[in-house]
């Protein structure tokens, strides 16, 4: 809960010591944010968490959890299923959004799809795209698009519209919402670790989210490049961690953390 | 057609004197693409026009043409209705886009739309968004989202996805499209006027595309303002022309005009 | 001030009641924080302010006050003139400059600035970009381009770089240092009301800025253009206000309202 | 050297046996520009090459060759040279563009810079930001932040401004540039592999552009991830290759190939 006062300087002391002393409450003070952005208030005010995830602040961010990746059948789940089942990465995230959903974190899908003569994109594809077209993956209103049974999206669920590339940023409408909701904190999960998961990373940071990625619940196309990826580069543009550890933390935020001293 | 020659300097003149005078070809001589630049050739070189219209590379964009704004018992319709009976702006886009089509021009579609309770826009929304809030209007599967009847979309056609805002290139995938398909030249025309059309032209302007405005294919809330817009702004940012004209360019385009004296 | 306390539900509405009797504090309760965004506490709660200006959160974007604009032998100051003395426009913003600083606003200037050949640039300008390649105006390192004296920036103030066009987001470094300067708010004045100011407050609203439009701090090449600008477009993206009255609320938030009953 | 003519059907194909009759000349027949995007001419079509690399349509972009990273005495000099010195990334480099000045090609410098209190950035860093806060990097106005002397910009070249963060286009005034000036091919090199060359080589790719990123003329804080990064990241957004083979394509552009039989 926050509550906001308008006060200023010395009255602002003295109602936080009002506060504590009458209700045991011990707070979280913010005057910083009344002064300049850079004075902080020195009553008892332990270090600050670099990162807060405030629920309605955080965004589950699930990157092509569709079947032509998760599903026997699908046209790239060969591909990735190596990687998949190594680390239980559909699994990790079935339980993840789970929890995140009871948190009150938003969950958001970004599924990618093409129209079946991939006209929409260029005429010459080199790289990751010219992969998908001449494997004919991802096409509209097939059921390789579809999101994978185990995480079918739910009602207040968020479907992110629009991609057609590789950055979950470049060809939707996915900053629009997240900035018009008000989230600050991004989690990323889903395929390829390397590619769509790791682009989505390096914009999402670029753009002043706060970006965590969730190391067991991506895949790509081999061990290797999975594990020098969150080696070398996810460290670079996110806090990487287990979902364990994620859901570690969010269980911490919903703690009733009303106790006799300090505060975080 | 373009033929493509790999030439240098003096080998360049020679050639182009020999296909001149061989086939009768004048030729648009663009030698300026193999030197800097600001070369350019001065071999008989018409004028090249400032903004040439390549039907490949030209895509008609149609915005909001939508149940809600166009037709009777539309939630904003009773709000344009004045404007675009005035300057018959539906039946203008209705020829325009027949044209088009049949000149190669790439039609697509910038439809806007939102979950029933706008939970992807900001909870406390202000300006123009506070209006289509309100009004409860453009809610997703509803009749008053789909396109008009009298523009429905061909096969080739390519709808714009993710429109939640008003710039047409603010949450879509528009610009990875344009680009993607090698469009340097885009025709606006749809609604308001002064919000959603003329947001679209300032940015693509600053994008660096070629801007048609179509000024008798837009409509707004009022005549006064439809008119200062295409009086005061359209100019700064775009070519704005009638669709009479912007027709008449498409169709010299299309004719077959190997003359004997030069062209363009 | 903000305190944050975790609790939910129950627990919530009592401490509400132990702080509010006990300090006799008014609280503006945003439980819907820890819930779903959508649920609001009912427990006395006032309206809240739709547009909280927090100077932390606040950045005034002085869009072009360069001596080709705001100075006598200035290359469009003579376009500009006219509107400028009609509405006092540059004393309003020295005042308002002033004031803010004050308050804690960050302060920040987006000149735009051209190699001396436009290389930068299309070589086929048309449009507003073709009246400046045109009279030549705005060239790096010429008076021109300075920040007009009576605003010359102080050290905390932020030079935005890069601009090359219109809005002041396309081609510059702003949006990622609002971002990160955590940034919700921006106030925008300068030239050309209809151009520059009016594109950079179209995608301000589009990316979720709290936006304010400073109507007698901004100047443009007619009166008649000026007014229909401010009378049909600002409304739509943005609150537009007087200096004066953004001078109030500015005053107002450094009040102590720590009152006895309800609160804003 | 390219010849615009304007027929169609049948007209087009007679002209063709004209020309290439009458001159010897093989044409690339690109009909396909005049009809549906899709239909391809059949008539003696070499294989068009992916990326032509004309020289005004392409930029070679310098990321980050400052003294911080280039020269001994640099606060990242000692975490860079190791790769620097094993695959001679610096003298490719100051090759390479002395080739690509001469071929016409864009020159265009990313640096960053920042304020030397950073309060431009985030005030809680995390990630790769943090390294760059922790130590004091890249502080505008010192000689940590100006271009190593071997590759001091010429007068032509374009310097890029406002960059604060990692992926060249994030904050600055890149992608306009290139749009503005035609650009469709862009060719990397510089600092880090994995970090800025990275992100700007992915969001080129996301932007349509046709990407080149030079394998000898990068490096980074280990060889491991430099192979790393070149083994599985870059073939999927770019077209990696040493800066001999970019230098033996320019090469191959500026010769004379109006030869016997075909081209390409």
């Amino acid at each position: 809960m926050q509550i906001s006062l308008k006060t200023s300087g010395a009255s602002t002391r003295n109602l936080l010591e009002t506060i504590k002393n009458s209700a045991g409450i011990h707070t979280n003070c913010r005057i910083d944010e009344l002064y300049s952005r850079r004075q902080c208030c020195s009553l008892n005010q332990s270090k600050k968490p670099d990162m807060e995830l405030k629920p309605n602040e955080t965004a589950l961010v699930l990157i092509e959890f569709q079947n032509d990746f998760t599903t026997e059948g699908g046209i790239f789940h060969g591909a990735v299923k190596g990687v998949m089942d190594s680390n239980q990465m559909l699994q990790n995230t079935v339980e993840t959004v789970k929890v995140a959903r009871e948190a009150g974190i938003n969950i958001m899908y970004v599924p990618i799809a093409f129209t079946s003569d991939y006209h929409e994109v260029t005429s010459v594809p080199y790289g990751i795209m010219k992969g998908v077209v001449d494997n004919g993956a991802f096409k509209k209103n097939t059921w390789g698009t579809e999101i994978v049974d185990v995480l079918k999206p739910e009602t207040d669920d968020i479907i992110i519209e629009g991609k057609r590339s590789f950055c979950a940023f470049a060809s939707t409408n996915l900053d629009f919402i997240l900035r018009s909701t008000g989230v600050k904190n991004v989690v990323l999960a889903g395929y390829l670790t390397n590619c769509c998961v790791e682009s989505t990373m390096r914009t999402a940071y670029d753009r002043g989210y706060n970006v965590i990625t969730l190391t067991d619940c991506c895949a790509t196309l081999s061990q290797e490049e999975h594990d020098n990826a969150l080696k070398s580069d996810f460290p670079m543009f996110s806090q990487p961690m287990s979902h364990t550890d994620f859901i570690g933390i969010l269980n911490d935020e919903a703690e009733l953390e009303l106790k006799g001293k300090g505060y975080e």
